[in-house]
C-alpha cells in the first residue's frame, strides 16, 4: 500500500487512528486463554471490531517475541488475517530495527516480504546505509525514529548537534537519502510544542504519533501544527483501547473507544476542511 | 554468565574471539540443506570445530527472522545447543532492540529469560528508560551501540554535540545509568583511531567489536588502544570464518580461521602480559 492509498482510506473512514496490537496475555479476558491462540483470537476480535474507526494496525514485535515461536506464529496470523480480510488497512510492524546494510536487507526481506507488512519503524542512529535497505522497497514505507514519546527521549535526540537538536538533523539528513519518498517519521504526542518546527522540516511527509491516551499526550495538541494538506498523521492508541476493558464484551468497549477518537478526529478534519 | 567469568575464559582460551552465526542458506553447503533444519546443522558444526579457539557466539537475529518461525527454530536450537554443551562460552543476541521502557522489558525478557543468552545489543537513540529495562538483568550484560563498523555510522555517531561526538555522550551518559556495570559497547573495528579517546571515557568496560575481517578492521590497531587491564575485547568475526569454504570441509576450514586469529590474539595478549 503506498501512501496515496493511505490518504483515500484516511478520507473514506474520517480518521488517522492507528491501534496498537500490543497483546499482554495477563490483560485479555481470561476466556480467550481457553483458545488455541489467544494472542490471535484477542487481534482478530479486536480487528474486527474496530476496523470501521481504524486505517492503521501496529503490533508492536517486543510483545510477540516475548512468547517465541508461539508470538511469532500470532504475529503471522494477525498479518495474515489483516492482508486477507481488511486489504485497505495499513499495516505497521513496530520493530524499530536496524542494522549495517546487507543485515538491514535481511530485516527488511522478513517484514516486507515474508510477513507482508505495509510497514516498519526503523531505529536511525547507524545512518544512512542502515535505513537505505529498507526504503529500497517501493510501495512500502519506512518509519524513523525522530522524537519518540518516552520521558528519556530528552536523553540523546534533543541534544544540541551544529546548531539544531539531533532529531532535526535525523530530519533533515533522511530527507536526502536515496527513496526518501517511502519515509515517515515517529514523533511522540507527548512532545506536541515541537510539531510546529518539525513541520518547518517535513512538511509533506506523515508522521505516526504514538502516545495519545495512556501515555498522555493531547490529540488536539498534536493536530494543531502536525496536520498538513495530506493529513499527514496517524495517531496511535495502544492500551486505551484494547485494554478498554478485560470484561467479555472487550472487544465493543474496544469498538466504542475508538469510535469516540473517530470522531474526534473527524471533526479535527472538517474543521480544517480537509475532508 | 558475569564479566568475570568471561575473562577467565579468554584467559583459559587465550582468545578473545567472538563468531557471528550469521547464516545465510545460500552459502552453507550444499549437502547441509537435506538436514531437516540446514542453519542449525551448520552452526552446530561450526560451533563444535570453532570452540576451542572461541569464547562468545553471536547471532545475528535478522538472519533468523529472515526465515521466520522456522528461523526463530534454529536460534532457539543454537542456543539451547550452545548452553548445553559449551556452557562456558558466552552467547550474544545481536539484536539492536530498544523501545520505551515496559517494551524494552518485553524484549530483555524474551533475549535473556527465555532464549537464555547472556547478553544482547541494543540500541540508545530513545535513551535511558529505553536501555534501564535490559540493565536491571543481573548476570546478564547489555551491549550498547556506541560507534558501529558501517559507513554512515558517521551520519550521526560523530555529530558534535555540546563539545564532544555524539557516541562519545552516549558513552559518557549510559555510565550514569542504574546498573550502567552491566554495560558493555559496540565499537567498529574500522573506527580504530578512535580507540585512544573512547579508553579515555570508558576505561574498564569491555568492548564488542565487530569489522575485522570481510569489513577491513585491523586487529593489531584495535588492540593498540583497545585492550585494558582486564583485556576488555571482544573481537567478532563472521563472513572470515563462518564461510571460509562452502565445501564440505568448512567445519575444519571455519576452525582453521578461528585458529589464526586465536593465535594473533595470544601473540597480542603475551605481548602486553595479560595472560
Amino acid at each position: 500500500m503506498n501512501t496515496q492509498q493511505l490518504i483515500s482510506q484516511i478520507k473514506a473512514k474520517k480518521s488517522f487512528l492507528c491501534v496498537g496490537l500490543d497483546v499482554d496475555v495477563e490483560k485479555i479476558p481470561a476466556h480467550l486463554l481457553l483458545e488455541e491462540d489467544p494472542i490471535f483470537a484477542f487481534n482478530k476480535a479486536i480487528i474486527d471490531a474496530t476496523h470501521p474507526y481504524v486505517v492503521a494496525y501496529k503490533p508492536n514485535t517486543a510483545f510477540y517475541e516475548a512468547y517465541g515461536i508461539k508470538g511469532w506464529q500470532s504475529l503471522e496470523k494477525t498479518i495474515q488475517y489483516l492482508k486477507a480480510n481488511y486489504p485497505d488497512v495499513f499495516t505497521i510492524a513496530d520493530a524499530k530495527r536496524g542494522d549495517i546494510g546487507n543485515t538491514s536487507t535481511r530485516y527488511a526481506k522478513a517484514f516486507f516480504e515474508d510477513l507482508g507488512f505495509d510497514s516498519i519503524t526503523v531505529a536511525p542512529y547507524m545512518g544512512r546505509d542502515s535505513v537505505e535497505p529498507f526504503l529500497a522497497f517501493e510501495n512500502k514505507t519506512t518509519i524513523l525514529l525522530a522524537l519518540t514519546s518516552n520521558e528519556k527521549a530528552f536523553d540523546f535526540q534533543t541534544l544540541s548537534t551544529e546548531g539544531t537538536m539531533l532529531y532535526d538533523k535525523v530530519l533533515e539528513t533522511s530527507k536526502h537519502w536515496k527513496n526518501s519518498h517511502n519515509l515517515m517519521y515517529v514523533v511522540g504526542a507527548t512532545k506536541a510544542e515541537y510539531f510546529k518546527e518539525i513541520r518547518k522540516i517535513v512538511p509533506d511527509n506523515f508522521l505516526l504519533v504514538p502516545g495519545v491516551g495512556v501515555q498522555g499526550g493531547s490529540l488536539e495538541a498534536v493536530c494543531r501544527y502536525g496536520l498538513n494538506k495530506n493529513i499527514g498523521l496517524l495517531i496511535n492508541s495502544s492500551r486505551a483501547i484494547i485494554y478498554a476493558t478485560a470484561e467479555s464484551d472487550f472487544d465493543e468497549k474496544a469498538a466504542s473507544e475508538a469510535q469516540k477518537i473517530q470522531l474526534e478526529m473527524q471533526q479535527l478534519l472538517t474543521e480544517r476542511d480537509l475532508l
